[in-house]
């Protein structure tokens, strides 16, 4: 009997140590974290070298590659380095003054977003001049950033000057922007974001993924400013991130971009709010279309299927972009060219009207006589009109994102724009100055619509 | 051999007789007309009684006439008769010196139309008075007039007086003023809207059905004028149906509905320019959609499928007119509310520029010494913005219909609106006349959006 239960004692223990190794050998050969992807090599947070990441993505990193070299352009827009100011010389005029006015080129792919801002035109590399580029500048520019921003802190990589930050900036926007490493989830990366969010209670931790498939390009496309002698990175979204409320913030905080000269009106330059202007009730961002449905499409490679990262105008995909979702992918390109017509030709009527509006506020503050508080407030309203036509202008769709919400701000930005110049004839009595259309005759080139 | 011959022709006669006598049968059957429809009683052409009709269409029938007792509105419109001089009295300002701003009554359904014209406080019925009411305010009223006009010719139906055509004038707007008797089949009745196609070289006879559910709604849903002594109903479509082309129109014809107290701008009213509106590159146009499809889509009565004639706004049965094709209905209510809030606003602001036109055109005609060449070009913005205005302000959907285009209407009207007011203040070198919004205490209740 004792003989049996020996055996049967010891042939438990060999089972257990059986299961037991098991066990460990199965637990040893699972991913470092619970949601991990399966890949080949590991790739480290914040790894700036989007080649790396490529080894284990090699579909999502080659269609990112295409970014680089693709240089289509759209009717309106697209992704060659045509120069506005050539397109539309009424803009020479509206940045008199600002670096814009003296380089302002259409913007290219992900893949040269380093290139490009390390040779336009906008730059001061003095750096004895106190008004010398800030590193702030390189903030969408790269996939360095995530990384430097967690060593540095944002406050110390937005006062450093551009050109001592560029010797730490290799790699032009990649995977790092976006991505968590291991995981691959998207997360928000820019720490002006995450502060936006957070002034206005949103915890980005908790979208979906839908949500941050709109979200991460907030990353970069959104309305911007940069903060007091620190040059902080700053979202004016505060009060909310619809147009009257940015504009309201600017107001509160009292903050310029730089003087128009002659005018003397304190400007705002509008940067590319796309984010703002597509979320402010636009219908697809309604229906819970996200950027990425339209710019980053499923596609497929074989059995493989994936979002492409050649992100450019849907207009040169249609099928695989609107085709998602729309049957007619034909009709769908009509409707968005007639959009668009509709909203260029509008926006130039508003830059006409904006440019009578400088002509005559110049001419009023030439005049020592001029009634003060007339002139002010003509100013005022040349800020707001000049920001409202900016913010459809510089975003990049030429009102697709949200037709009636460009076309509504153009209407009432045209309408300032006139009162604007009302008031400075009113500021000096002068009557010439309610003139439309004088300007016309220093432009170099004729202004005519785009093709 | 000869007696098979004899009873084989004589077989053949009796099968070739046999054969005779059914195809004669079958033919005798037959209704009298390819195309007619199976029914219970016969109608006359043109027949002015709708009731006599809804013995062979009961459903259609009944559906229509709902349309005198629906009394439901919108947000900002609907089948109620709520004044629009009450709701925006910046319109009692807008139409001063003619009679919409005596009265101006939103529209009830169709069954409603007759009683509604005879009623308005717009009509001059004093046959002594030279601009006593023609009888061409008749035309898109009564179902009575196919058969007037078919028989006294558009030319004297419009020269009659109102007066004196109410006589022979007892239905409202029917079946007759859509339909042909017999096939059913969708037509124009209305020979201004015959001869506005004409014109342009289109001959509705060879239209498809689809595209005769949104042309027949052109029989009376457009801009239309009273041409001549004649007051003969005419379609400013020579040059086609844009906006800029009728104004075009207007402007070669020297055309003016009255002229504007004091300021003596010579004006124009817009009427209903639904059909323009919606075919100016609408989406839903574009895609196909005709005004049936939403206005009286297909419904059920057990196992009957009709289209519906209770006329009238899609968003009082948005399952049904909607959710034709948009599964979430919700959503769609949701972004036609967003629409018309963005048209109502930029309207308003719209109407104040042009209100502040017309204070400065009237205070410059005041003064002799005006520049009369300056007020004249100011007069001729100011005949053009308010027209814009109220191309989309008369339309009726809030610029639904076709939101781009209304919104694009608006911030050019506004545009003109504000240079109309500095060229009155130019002609007569008073800066005063630059004011905005000294009407405001003028008014008599305080203007505020629709709710």
């Amino acid at each position: 009997m004792k003989k049996y239960t020996t055996l049967i004692l010891a042939g438990l223990v060999i089972v257990l140590a059986a299961v037991l190794t098991g066990v460990l050998v199965f637990m040893w050969n699972q991913p470092p974290q619970e949601r991990a992807i399966q890949t080949l090599v590991e790739i480290a947070q914040m790894e700036p070298d989007s080649s790396k990441w490529g080894i284990n993505f090699p579909n999502q990193y080659n269609t990112f590659q295409k970014t680089e070299t693709n240089d289509i352009d759209t009717t309106y827009g697209g992704s060659s380095q045509f120069s506005w100011l050539e397109r539309d010389p009424r803009q020479v005029i509206l940045f008199a003054g600002y670096p814009f006015s003296k380089d302002y080129n259409d913007d290219r792919g992900h893949a040269n977003a380093l290139e490009d801002v390390q040779n336009t035109g906008r730059l001061n590399l003095d750096l004895d001049d106190p008004k010398h580029t800030p590193g702030t500048c390189y903030s969408c520019k790269s996939s360095n950033n995530p990384a430097l921003w967690n060593e540095m802190g944002m406050a110390e990589f937005d006062k450093v000057s551009f050109v001592e930050l560029g010797g730490r900036i290799e790699e032009s926007i990649g995977c790092a922007n976006c991505h968590e490493a291991g995981t691959m989830r998207l997360i928000v990366t820019n720490p002006a974001l995450q502060e936006a969010l957070k002034v206005q209670g949103k915890d980005w931790t908790i979208f979906t993924r839908q949500e941050m498939r709109t979200v991460v390009c907030a990353n970069c496309h959104v309305e911007y400013y940069f903060k007091g002698d620190g040059k902080y990175l700053t979202f004016p979204w505060a009060n909310g991130t619809d147009i009257s409320q940015i504009i309201e913030y600017y107001e509160q905080a009292g903050f310029k971009d730089w003087e128009y000269p002659e005018a003397l009106t304190s400007m705002l330059k509008a940067q590319h709010p796309e984010y703002e202007f597509f979320t402010a009730g636009s219908t697809h961002y309604n229906a819970g279309v996200s950027c990425a449905d339209c710019h980053m499409p499923y596609v497929r490679d074989g059995a493989a299927k994936y979002s492409t990262h050649d992100v450019h105008s849907p207009l040169l995909n249609p099928e695989q972009a609107c085709g998602q979702c729309h049957t007619d992918s034909e009709y769908v390109v009509r409707r968005v060219n007639l959009i668009q017509e509709q909203v260029a030709s509008t926006k130039q009527n508003t830059e006409d009207a904006i440019i009578d509006a400088i002509t005559a506020i110049k001419l009023a503050a030439a005049k020592p006589s001029a009634d003060q508080e007339l002139l002010n407030q003509a100013r005022n309203l040349h800020r707001k009109a000049q920001f409202m036509w900016d913010f459809v202008s510089a975003e990049n769709s030429t009102g697709f994102h949200n037709p009636e919400y460009a076309l509504k701000i153009l209407a009432d930005s045209t309408n300032l724009a006139r009162q604007a110049q009302m008031l400075a004839a009113q500021s000096v009595n002068d009557m010439s100055l309610l003139q439309a259309g004088t300007y016309y005759e220093t432009l170099e080139v004729t202004p005519t619509p785009a093709p």
